[in-house]
């Protein structure tokens, strides 16, 4: 923390009480890194709030001062989106007092949280109600609702039920200026005026402060069937998805791509990982069908339609899960692809989206020039591909590459982005922007979109006080 | 048509040709009214453009002129969205020409249409593919998916498959300086920045012209189960609709309440409609389970759910459709409500939502009130129970009543509405607003929502062209 202005702590005391209040050194330092460590930022001062009422009324202190505000959950950002820069002279706003469930409504299929309730503690309460949120991520037991929401989040069922944004039925907001925007709707039907709400969805909080929110809930999954089912090529995968959404009613919930190479590595470097199969294959597919309804035979849906598939050479192999303890074998061969990555070296990310039908024709454009322009890596392309978005991924060869490799990070990104962009794909398709890919969404949105969002950005904080340098370069940094 | 200045004429025709501006007289007629006659105005012009390109022309040129441009789709408002005012200084927009399905792409299950393709002709395009837009309303013949668009167009299968936002994937949009806003992605995944899309969606013309769209397609329905089913009160069809939810595995894609009324005059007013059931019960569910897969026992399904519904007396009786003739029978007890309703007199209309744990306890409110305080009239309240989406109509008791009864428009609107929005619902769950419910939501939206959305539109469109007068009043007219 900078030494801020005592006034100022004294006027935060006034409004968050001294536990709402962290004192300097070491107690804010989890605050002023992000998770990846990619950045070290200082601050004014760290608070929580525990109350709207309270946000609301920092809000209208930092307007007045023109003190910049970085709201912060649970600080799970891929992109460096929660925390502050290093001058010093921004206020980190977390929410994690804020974790109160407001009420739920299993009638209506509807929950009310506030915004610093970890995922998990939302999944759980809904259970309790007989009930399912379906949102489902790597961090749920630390990320909170209010980073879900300001990231639009993605996951593992966005084939079956959609990205966060899918899940909102209304939202709680308090503005740049400090007034509260209410809108913690029950509604599925509601046409009176524009859709407010979803602009502060995946903005990151660079409009205002997410508190509180309606979910939408759904009925409890009873009924699941698991396969590995592996396959010669891209092509023939993305024709499995369509016969199994067809086949099974849209009852997919994963749909998950890996290459050989990536089974590989998890064989390799993780303990009581085995390849099911007897011989290798290309390319696998880890696809799940779940139901609400207990008496779904998901597994012969599932046979009937993976036994068809390989009767007409659609596919190579396939294996469906017995057990529990064989389904969670099959899913912690995909889990486990990041940590094998890690062990096995460095590597280059990038989490990118592509129309399902053009993944085969991008990964054979791709591929070989990975081959050829990065010689000490080796690309692991895997994900949701069900969603048409791939962890396009290059692995350094050996240790000793490293380097070599991490120096090219700059050109493969551009060499990535730039084909993605050419197929009309994303180069960020759920870990949004924060502050490192300002300069990517500076070049692949359009100009006309680049205006349309400053000119919401300027109607919504016309003072550019909410988490400055996020998302878009707004005022005075517009121009670099 | 007012005589709109010869040179404004000139430039118009010098940008969309002869064929794409009305002559003035007879043929703008159908330009100048909407579909329910309550709106008559007048228009300087009517331009029908051919392409984005002339759309962006016209509206660079009108920008300049400073005159008000009406968006115009299908005409099928409920709410005079797209009529000019009657002061003969707007010019109407119509997208009739642009009328084009540029592409489809089953492989992706997108496709991308022009603002003025017919709803039907999207469907149709969509089965032709082999897959299912499941969009679905009354008007499909005539009305255009721009204006679909326009107003977050509801229907009958919102339960499943959501409201016409949730089917967009991205928007072409010209806006009211003429720029164009290309966003026609085919992606599912794509977090880059504020969701520009949603604000033109439900904003009816007021913020832009939406000039085509990327639309989700889903796999065609194959198997299909339709049953009528009788019930004591509404909290039974609620409870039916939470248990045939789960007993489904969210495969209901209607759920609609009809109360005996709505059976009676439908009986009396539509020939060969009859009562399917042997004497009368107080409340009727239609309810149908659709499925991807031919193979799913949808009617086993439906049977076991409704056996034992009946079995614990949560419902009085039910029939399951055994032909295709008989489930159109039972649509049409429902489709012919609006029909019988008309012949037999007038009524008053509120198309309201509710969340659906409170339908029960507003209309046990609701009913007595209207019994006591409109004696010539009879509540029939009915619709996509399913939603919370309620028509909750006021029919004159006999002809002879139909003047007293539309006398207490303004006063049972006022009641009702309060009533609404007292149980946290929506005094416009698929209508919109238009010109008819401006003032309805200067009343109900809080004075924070008012003014969020005017600083969006005051962002968007800063000289106020764009369809004024619908939805918020803005400018000049701002404080009336």
């Amino acid at each position: 923390l900078t030494a801020a202005a005592p006034d100022l702590r004294a006027q935060l005391r006034a409004i968050v009480g001294e536990a709402g209040l962290l004192a300097e050194g070491a107690a804010a330092v989890p605050y002023l890194t992000d998770h990846r460590r990619l950045y070290q930022g200082r601050a004014l001062a760290v608070v929580l709030p525990a109350s709207v009422t309270e946000v609301a009324a920092v809000l209208r202190l930092c307007a007045a001062a023109r003190i910049a505000v970085v709201p912060h959950g649970g600080n799970t950002s891929y992109c460096g989106g929660a925390t502050p820069d290093a001058s010093g002279q921004q206020l980190v706003l977390a929410l994690a007092r804020l974790n109160r469930l407001r009420s739920i409504d299993a009638v209506n299929d509807c929950l009310i949280a506030e915004a610093g309730c970890t995922l998990a503690q939302i999944q759980a309460a809904a259970q309790s109600a007989g009930r399912f949120f379906p949102l489902s991520l790597g961090s749920q037991g630390s990320c909170q609702i209010g980073g879900n929401l300001a990231t639009n989040a993605g996951g593992t069922s966005v084939l079956r039920y959609g990205m966060m944004r899918d899940l909102v039925l209304g939202l709680e907001v308090v503005l740049a200026d400090g007034r509260v925007l209410e809108g913690l709707s029950g509604l599925r039907k509601d046409n009176t005026g524009y859709d407010v709400k979803s602009l502060f969805i995946g903005a990151e909080g660079t409009l205002g402060v997410i508190t509180a929110a309606s979910l939408k809930l759904f009925p409890e999954v009873r009924a699941r069937a698991t396969a590995l089912v592996a396959v010669a090529d891209v092509p023939a995968a993305v024709a499995l998805l369509a016969h199994l959404k067809t086949a099974s009613s849209e009852r997919v919930s994963s749909f998950e791509l890996m290459p050989r190479l990536a089974l590989e590595l998890t064989l390799r470097h993780i303990d009581g990982a085995r390849d099911p199969f007897g011989h290798p294959h290309p390319w696998y597919v880890l696809c799940e069908l779940t139901s609400a309804r207990a008496a779904d035979a998901l597994d012969v849906i599932l046979e009937e339609a993976l036994g068809g598939a390989l009767e007409h050479g659609q596919i190579e192999d396939a294996l469906i899960s017995t057990s529990e303890r064989e389904r969670q074998a099959f899913w912690r061969l995909r889990e486990n692809i990041p940590a094998a990555q890690s062990r096995a070296g460095a590597s280059l990310k990038h989490d990118i989206s592509l129309p399902v039908s053009r993944l085969a024709e991008f990964l054979a454009r791709a591929a070989p020039w990975i081959e050829t322009a990065v010689p000490e890596g080796r690309l692991i392309a895997y994900g949701h591909v069900g969603d048409g978005n791939l962890h396009f991924n290059v692995s350094a060869r050996s240790a000793g590459e490293d380097a070599a490799l991490l120096g090219r990070a700059e050109s493969v990104r551009r060499w990535v982005h730039d084909l993605v962009c050419e197929f009309g794909g994303s180069f960020s398709a759920e870990h949004g922007i924060g502050q490192l890919k300002v300069a990517e969404l500076e070049r692949y949105a359009t100009p006309v979109e680049l205006a349309v969002m400053r000119s919401i950005k300027a109607a919504l904080d016309p003072h550019g006080i909410m988490n400055p340098g996020k998302v878009l370069r707004f005022g005075a940094a517009e121009n670099p």
